[in-house]
């Protein structure tokens, strides 16, 4: 009896959109207003799945505190209240939401294991959410 | 690595629910006072799925503006503030909310190619969505 | 010890937006889409809000049950599923959601006596929000 | 043309998280505050997932009114402002949320039939939410 | 230049509704289920609103992290997942919402001086919520 | 017969809160992680509240189409994907929510008067919001 359990997070951080290799017209062109150079922000909803057998004993599929204090310590922590652009994860990918959704799925995948991992969905606004629940998605 | 991109649009349009192969009693059988003969109306929300690699340079699926420019041209100008049965694609079926997410999933199918178009969600109210994802799905 | 409560309630309803006075275009420069002559809908929300004394042995300003039994039986019912053209209250006035905040304040504010009525707002979209809270506002 | 109707109903509930086969300091470790002996409350929303060929003549894959007559006789009206541990339900289990999904899960899965019931979320607070998609997910 | 603040909470509680003083088809007829004895619950959210001069130097009303204190301190700690008839504010009232409001005003007004407290608000459902402003607005 | 209109608009800004003539330490006391040098961001909303006769004509108080185009034109286009310590509006005050409120209402109530602007609220995450209903509102 697998059970998914969805926890919501809430942090708010600033971001550019802007590929160095492009010229200015090509990332107003890919980019538009993102590529401003003084960034922009949001309220980001991170919502993490994971999924497991219900434990006889407790009725539980994983421990919310845990998976909260991991959350909070290797995700709100350093993030929130940030600029996405000076974070070690952008380094070397530009910070839209699609690669913030890789690694949050990636860190996630490699150090949660109280239960399994399945997905990671970041809202940017309203309207915008991404999805990425690993690689091997692509061969289904 | 493949992400999905979740958009959501916003229309309101009313309609009506009557089947005129039915008798009226049949019709208020199954469609009760949505098949009043002076229609009613909703606030739909529209989520439209594309997924797809995330490109090495930009970061993204999928820009977002080609998305915006094509379901604004293709199905907000001519759906919101409409009556849903005056519609071309109501010629021939009823436009309950089942059958208005198989014409928007298959008009974006065949027509948007920037990114894999997934699944099309379409909430009525509050407490009702819909959600259609092509033929194919039936196999599963 | 005077609370404040506010109760929402939902329907759905279709309506147009034309005035006979005017020309075709003169309707179609003040409400543009709206005067489609097909009408169009929302999900509207209704939020009556009232207040009085907290009643020392109930703890409570007014009877929810009354109060949700007079809403349903005098708007719920005749408006939900409806075009709001054809229902009496709007066969002189145009049914913007301006006038549907004073035809149901007015109707609360006469008829339902369990607690005072303060306010009627109606939310026609997730942008619009409209409320009316009686005549003598205005000298205020 | 398969299409998936997701349908959402509220219930308020109390209940208390206590495994009498622990110890006190283990139901403490276990449940944090959730064990206290006093129980605490939720609204929960319910989100039940049928799916269904769309049938030509009615337009639907379901009617509404036949799913929450069953959700109404089944669920609300024994759920509603009610304690879960009370519940015939929740004799032999803990009423963890996870359990009553798979609780909701069974009972419409196993009594209705209008339509192929898929799934069943429920959300226990604004950042918590369970599935539960039955036993056979498991092999996939 | 005065500002008002509105500032969210949330807390999980059960309640039951009963008089003692009521006979027990009393207590049926005012509080219908929610007299029941085992109790239910709700997610409750609790919208304090101050106001002030925003500082010409800070540019704030308020600073969040006073409020955020105080309030978690004096309100989201004893009462978040707690049985609010158990509480030491609900020995001599019954715990509606309205006397919630209440209790909640009053224990900010007399002891949180960093702003001017100016309305305390409770959602006790999707649907409900009350406002309590002291009692000197009984004179308006 | 006065009626209330409320319209909410987003834009998405980052903002960095830092009071030069503070001490690094005294800017770290006041705004916490807000003053860090990179700054954050929002997803803001803007609910505007205009109020005004209804015109027994056109049945509106005001044309939502009028206080759109000012609203994107002065607000939107300027704001959206900006960095508010680059505005002019943010020269010589410190970008707090309360400050961008008074902003907003001051360029609104000096500048739009197709109905009578009463307040403006901005919604800086879904914990906090702010209103601002300009400088009379001292006196009551």
């Amino acid at each position: 009896m697998k059970v998914h359990l969805n926890r919501r997070y809430r942090f708010s951080a600033s971001h550019r959109l802007y590929q160095e290799r492009f010229t200015a017209e090509k990332n107003l062109e890919v980019y538009g207003k993102c590529s401003n150079p003084h960034g922009h922000g949001h309220n980001y909803i991170l919502e993490v799945t994971v999924s497991g057998e219900v434990a006889a004993d407790t009725g539980m599929v994983c421990n919310l505190a845990d998976l909260d204090e991991f959350v909070h310590r290797h995700v709100i922590d350093p993030l929130d209240i940030s600029n996405l652009n000076e974070s070690d994860a952008f380094k070397h990918t530009i910070p839209t939401t699609e690669n913030l959704c890789i690694f949050l799925y990636d860190l996630l995948k490699s150090r949660f294991h109280h239960a399994n991992v399945e997905r990671v969905r970041v809202e940017e606004t309203n309207s915008n959410s991404f999805e990425y629940a690993g690689g091997e998605e692509i061969r289904h």
